[in-house]
């Protein structure tokens, strides 16, 4: 019950180079509109392969307010439904990871196979189609380790993407990880304000003064790390000789690029050291800066040599958004031996805590009566830009296709 | 302020022997709708005659978030009101029950007598009319010793219902019964998923293990009991006996049957053994199942020999409804001789608690993307399709009556 | 994304005389309207030159969901600004008093002096212009010692309310006085119903026993206090002799006026003795009654001879108000000598949460199927009625200024 009309006349008003008029930050009947059209209609990173590793595993989770599982089947191929029973609708996978042969509804116990069939439907009458009646599924894709999903009925493209991400990625092995840590915090801001505090780093200097010790701020502009210097040039030396990409690849939806740290550093946490001593990366040196993954319009993700760290924004209310946070490392780590969780965690712990009052309080003033939109700073917030630009062209897409009308 | 249009599009997305459409379940327009067009237009079973026994009782209680109170006038006659003071609105009396020879509103203290009028206003103008004023009736009827109301300017017809209810309820003697105990269970799901779960037993044999020891879940059809057994016919020939009917009898918004527990069973406890020893029946037995006399949208009671045992669900938001029971007894039956409240209530508690579950989890589902309504199954859910059938009929009757198309 | 059409033809049912149609009071379209139409269209009485007073001091606070912020120049002049960045809207200075030489916004420090000049964005694109991109001002008026505020580009005429306001409180001193205390209550109900109950004393014999033992209930009416009897003759006399204007002063947002407390009552106390020993108004007694000074659509206050009692309302959702109290008392008067804290708040605040309870009460009542609005008491309510055909024209002038059609 969207009212297209209103919402495309409010996209309407949008400003290039500014922020988004304030009805876009607070109405209820946006926040539905960009679960709809934004959440429902693109890619989006669910998770890792090492949470569904094996034939029978299984991995639950709810995306922008609707759950999904995602099996792995006898033949090893991953797969996705909708998380929700042909019959009455029921979830069927509480949310989190297992290992079944089948899925069994716990409301009336329709069963269903891992490739989504409706094996059994007790007692249902004579002229029911058990064939039109399996889990819905969705697109699922598997790239080096990192799970997507899209729950539209027609997926973005996603080639270019995983020809981009994959050779830079595939060196951080990510199929022999393990997730060594997660967690999550609520934030009393719209999901887009918490996404756009996510895409810039203009305000790390005061911000997040515990980042900035290993985080090259100085050095962010049009990509996260300039050239033409002897720091980035020895780096970009050292990661060419052990085969790893630099990048930057930049889609409509994704920025992919590996920097450096600052001098001296391995790995983003407080003081720079590892965190994992087991490293992921095979390569002569740990001292490869990260690998910055971002996927529009919710998560990037940090790879360095010894972990890759996970974030994700999912709106939850108007007003409210959960971010996730995961720790990978590798699968034959040992806490407490080769890694300390409360040390490999405290880094993003802090910053992430603090992004959240960054981000209630940006949430405050933008409910002001004199609220106006202003102007995004050109180099320290471009990728705030594109974040916006991808939203835009997203819920004007939606709009436009099913409204009869270009916003 | 409802947009009549949009719900009757919705409604008329409805599609016969399925679910309802992801709106119907979780917005909050809709949600307003169903409390004015729905609640608030039909009968609902709102207490019992022994909660408001003599002259000067009063019952105050909230129905679908409006407040009404029930007093017994001097004349023993009872009479509805909305509980609303017709100066500034506030609420009368407060919920509960209570004994006054006038009703006086905590506010200004204007003065209403039992039977609505307005007796004092103190300090009005000239000109102000008290008789204009008095409290806005309601309709209430009782029946064998149940309290019906509509709040609607006008209430469907009532006297089929009775007709059929009066002979089969009467020798529960409920006119002599008093309330052992009642308790309230917040559901986070839509009060038509909760109500969908109270109108099946397909979820039984595996979601209610206790009161699958006495209820015969596998003679659940058409009807409540399947005949042509030796069970079925000695049972029906014992409650011949003893003068009670059996119906069923099913109306457009009412279900009034009388059927067998598992043999062996006086009562709907955890045992089969009755839950109060002082009978309310009048008959040479106690072994003669259980009335079960249900109202749609809101209510079902189960009547045996000892109690009778109410369930009424009440929407206080889009995806928040309450559940209110209560277990009446003989008013002569004393607590701790001839009944002990914590087995009298465990067995319903016990399964209201894994409905509850059941609904949020099932609500849960619905909200997916992925959500498409699915089909009831022909006999095991033949009464969830007399709910809908209620509903949409109601639903649409609304409509077509205010906005002039029929959805 | 207010639907003005629909809000109009609510206002146009409003009935004289009469409480508001249901929507009114609980829709949360028209709560939006409320704040957009009324709060943020009107003069409100922020706070005290007090909490404001010297040069570089800020003060900050939430109006109707909106941050504002006043700041004392150098030139001891006081300005107002919308409390949102121009930038990205984050909050620039946090709720609370301070002192401050120039206002830097937490998220990317971007440095506004006290006159609203942004004089540092740090690293801005060329083609940026800081000249445009000030706070953006509010309306700001002194009047011995209160602030008042307007957050609308056009705020309305102020010169006779200044002109008759300022002669009857310039005695009391505000000037040189403290908060000496401020608390918060939240109530449950519409900042209508609230704003109806601080309105009136209709309520007052039953539902404030405390207040009742100094407060003149029985010599309420068209004004606070009714002439032509020799304890207000005396009392007129007596405040004359000292200077002292008594009004009343009705405008369209305001009413003025001092009256006499009960005989031998000094102030609004328990007791009515005084609650500060140290004066604000110099005057050769304390027996000067109270002036009342009340601004739609949120406040009142009484100024007695040794303090200033505020209460202002603000809506913060549809059904929920939050109501301020501050008590103002000679900057010189010290806590355990000249005033006892719980003492000198006891009244107001017993008071308080008694018309916390009732307005709570009528909210419940309002929600009912069954209400219509009901008649005002001509004589007890006809502040009400002023209250009322305010926000009546207030809202009436918004939407026929926008919606081109009058309610
Ligand atoms: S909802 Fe899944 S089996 Fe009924
Ligand atoms: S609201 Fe009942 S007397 Fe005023
Ligand atoms: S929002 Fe204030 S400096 Fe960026
Ligand atoms: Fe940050
Ligand atoms: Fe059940
Ligand atoms: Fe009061």
């Amino acid at each position: 019950m969207l009212d297209l009309a209103r919402i495309g006349g409010l996209l309407g008003e949008c400003k290039p180079g500014h922020t988004l008029p304030q009805d876009l930050y607070n109405s209820p009947e946006v926040y539905r509109f960009d679960l709809q059209a934004v959440f429902a209609g693109t890619w989006l990173l669910a998770g890792f392969s090492c949470e569904v590793a094996s034939a029978r595993n299984y991995l639950a989770l709810t995306l922008a307010g609707s759950p999904v599982v995602l099996t792995r089947g006898m033949d090893g191929v991953l797969r996705g439904f909708h998380n929700a029973c042909r019959h009455r609708g029921a979830q069927v996978c509480p949310d989190g990871a297992g290992r079944r042969a089948r899925l069994t509804c716990p409301y009336h116990q329709w069963v269903y196979d891992l490739e989504g069939k409706l094996v059994h439907a007790r007692n249902m009458q004579p002229g029911f189609d058990p064939a039109g009646h399996g889990l819905r599924p969705i697109h699922v894709r598997e790239v080096a380790g990192a799970i997507f999903v899209c729950l539209a009925d027609e997926a973005p493209a996603f080639e270019r993407f995983r020809a981009e991400l994959e050779p830079l990625l595939a060196p951080h092995n990510l199929g022999n990880a393990k997730v060594a840590y997660e967690n999550t915090l609520l934030e009393r801001g719209n999901w887009k304000l918490v996404m756009e505090n996510a895409r810039e780093c203009y305000h790390c200097a005061t911000g997040h003064p515990e980042l900035c010790l290993t985080f090259p701020i100085d050095d962010l502009g049009d990509t996260m790390a300039q050239g033409g210097n002897a720091h980035y040039d020895a780096f970009a030396a050292r990661v060419r000789a052990n085969g790893l990409g630099i990048g930057p690849y930049f889609g409509p939806w994704w920025q992919i690029e590996r920097f450096p740290l600052k001098a001296g550093h391995l790995s983003l946490t407080i003081d720079g050291k590892l965190a994992v001593n087991r490293l992921m990366v095979d390569a002569d040196t740990a001292d490869i800066g990260s690998l910055r993954w971002a996927v529009e319009p919710h998560s990037f993700c940090h790879s360095t040599a010894d972990q890759t760290v996970y974030f994700s924004a999912m709106p939850i209310a108007p007003n409210e958004t959960v971010v996730t946070c995961k720790w990978l490392v590798h699968k034959d780590a040992v806490e407490g031996v080769d890694y300390d969780v409360e040390r490999m965690t405290h880094l993003w712990n802090v910053t992430n805590m603090q992004d959240r009052d960054l981000v209630e309080n940006n949430q405050r003033g933008v409910n002001s009566f004199g609220y106006v939109p202003g102007p995004y700073n050109g180099a320290d917030e471009s990728y705030v830009k594109r974040f916006i630009d991808f939203y835009l062209d997203t819920a004007c897409r939606y709009v436009s296709a099913r409204a009869g009308f270009e916003p």
